[in-house]
């Protein structure tokens, strides 16, 4: 497959991820919203996400549907892909991520502008922790970010409908599961794409981007891939 | 296919489609339902119409299962369907959207009659935005029915079980995701079709049917499908 | 298959979706549960019916998956089974479910007993009117079984585990969709065999089992299979 | 298969299951945490576990996806594997269990440290009843486990990505029907090895771990499991 298409098919898949992902959330922050204060806000938010996996995963298919930058380390460092191709996957899916959280911004953009405050709306497109102690916000997303990697590289087949509902089902555990203290971003350009983009967006009486965590996300993710890639390494053929 | 049976099955498909969804509605609308005031709303709302776009997709299998207008225009661009066929699915899918409302309203009669307050009922059958702003509503229905098609023409393997289940997949993200601002209509005929029903229901108290903004659920997905055949088109084979 | 087998089956399998299907009613409606109060109670009771259908269903794989009445009688008029077999289906189906309302019982014992008001404990068992007349609550069984035993008609190799997948999903969405006015029997042994066993069981301050609504459950589904199968044999083969 | 290759694929899986599954318990029970507060708590307890055994069983496929004894006693009696591996499956679960804890309560750290009460923190990792009883109890869990290990004996070809979807569909059918009363551990090495490690678990604040009622969540599930196996091997071929 030619750079440019793995370029494009990670671009689209994780466009669309960002996309219905920060839409979920949004459902629940903004007011005059018609998903907003009818109650079951974190299932909405964690079911939204895992099947905005499902959906972005699925468009991504011809390029193996990483589409977290996270994913391709581990599948490179595995031999799956050549080491030559990660830059090309981590263009794409970072900048798949920004025009996902920008067309997210559109189709939200009246719920914006009539939202009292905006403080609370950086949620929408990047994590922060509930609790903040660096050292143990990075554990969090480790964990979160080897179990997912883990599952992926012990289950190679996931390249099918079947394989992308899977995973959207792991996702959703994992949301329930370990989501809570740091809101789970456990992919690099689902965070830091939709954040640049945050930065940049006309929100009246926005929040900062919160940029001194902006490496957390980045960083743990690929600790927990690397991780686990080694321990997949090591388990019985 | 002759077009009776394009008609037949496109009228079945998309009459269980409303009536499912149409019902998820009034689920938590309308009191004197066990289904009111247990909370989850928006959860039961999506989830109801994800699964329902399952029952309706499987039903209407042997066409093609588009229950869809903006899916029909879709899969014409796209040459997979003579144009010709159009105005017969078009048709096939407002029919059934009609019948499917008017099942619903049957399914639902006594729990209009006890309601004290019908006139938040027109929003069981069709969508009116959260925030009023024609141009801003339809970059929300244009982006939200361009997820849908990109997906659907990206995913041609889809004519089966396991497909019609990761249509719905789509829809329950696309739901959580972009439906808060306007309602996702994302299907021309699953809004204009109850909203014709609704205008002629024997509701006691109930709201105008909304004509004048009718036609933006109906042309918005319409543009969005044929943007995103025009992007399938350009993407890499 | 025997007579014999397929009693056992169909036994077995409408014994699991009754008690689990009565379980998630009692889940909400009981105190002293951990599932009581925290919201979402639709969901729960409709999920839970839902998967109660797969579990229930793919455990009576062998005789055809049946475990409703309804379907049996829709199955024997399309010729799927010999009319002889209908009595064996329905005695199994019968039994299965006044069996698993006294597993249900039994497993919420300690809740029963602890329970302050115990008036309300039919609905756990079997359906009443949200809104009573008898004509319309009529309407509303035979709408829903209509859509579940047409979804089935036209999907005929539901026998497998994606199809039991299948069924649920289609059981959620009717559940959403129709189950707010009349609790959605759907199923004459699904409502009669734990009405049986509700009449029988030891709870202290128990309303009576609502004999005078009993037969609707009963008629109703199976008039709406009748239906069912009828438009099925008419559409395009 | 060697039975170090037997251990590790149980011990991982198991691990990963109590890791997510305590996780969602933690993300309602746990204030500073995103997931807390939102309504629907066990809509997310249920789908959190559900979809945990997903990711379990899908990792420890080569070992035929336990990650319970009471299935591996089953198995065992069924004489799907030789007696021989009981203790090595076994081993692997508990250990496993026993780490899943810890990797929760690592993921949860700033969560426990901010608690203003941990007395309520037992129930993150293994179960007590809502009302206590012990025979009332051990019916309980006897029941639940019986549905889930006949389920599984009857559908055998369950090691396949299906398969595993399937069993979590049962596990939430199980966790909205049964999982009230006693909070359906139906695993004796889900609810051992996360009561050990919460035992040992540096939380201020903690209750004792419950060990007057620990045997239960041990005992009952293999009760259930061999009355299934027994069950089983009557049906009809």
């Amino acid at each position: 497959m030619s750079n440019i298409d793995i370029f494009v098919w990670e671009f689209l898949g994780t466009a669309v991820l960002c996309l219905l992902g920060n839409g979920s959330v949004a459902a629940v922050v903004l007011k005059n919203s018609f998903s907003h204060g009818g109650g079951g806000d974190w299932v909405i938010i964690v079911m939204g996400w895992g099947f905005a996996v499902f959906a972005g995963a699925s468009i991504a298919s011809p390029s193996g549907a990483h589409i977290n930058p996270a994913v391709t380390l581990a599948v490179a460092i595995s031999g799956g892909i050549p080491w030559s191709s990660v830059p090309v996957y981590w263009a794409g899916q970072l900048l798949g991520g920004f025009l996902g959280a920008w067309l997210c911004w559109a189709a939200f953009k009246l719920q914006f502008d009539k939202n009292d405050d905006n403080s609370g709306t950086r949620g929408i497109f990047c994590t922060s922790p509930a609790v903040r102690a660096i050292p143990w916000n990075i554990v969090t997303e480790v964990i979160a970010t080897f179990v997912l990697i883990l599952w992926i590289l012990t289950n190679p087949q996931i390249n099918s409908t079947l394989g992308y509902a899977a995973v959207s089902f792991v996702i959703i555990t994992i949301g329930f599961g370990l989501g809570g203290p740091t809101g789970y971003a456990i992919n690099p350009a689902r965070d830091l794409g939709p954040r640049l983009a945050y930065a940049l967006m006309p929100i009246k009486g926005k929040a900062d981007a919160g940029w001194n965590y902006a490496w957390v996300p980045v960083v743990a993710p690929l600790i927990g891939a690397a991780l686990a890639a080694g321990v997949a390494a090591l388990l019985p053929a």
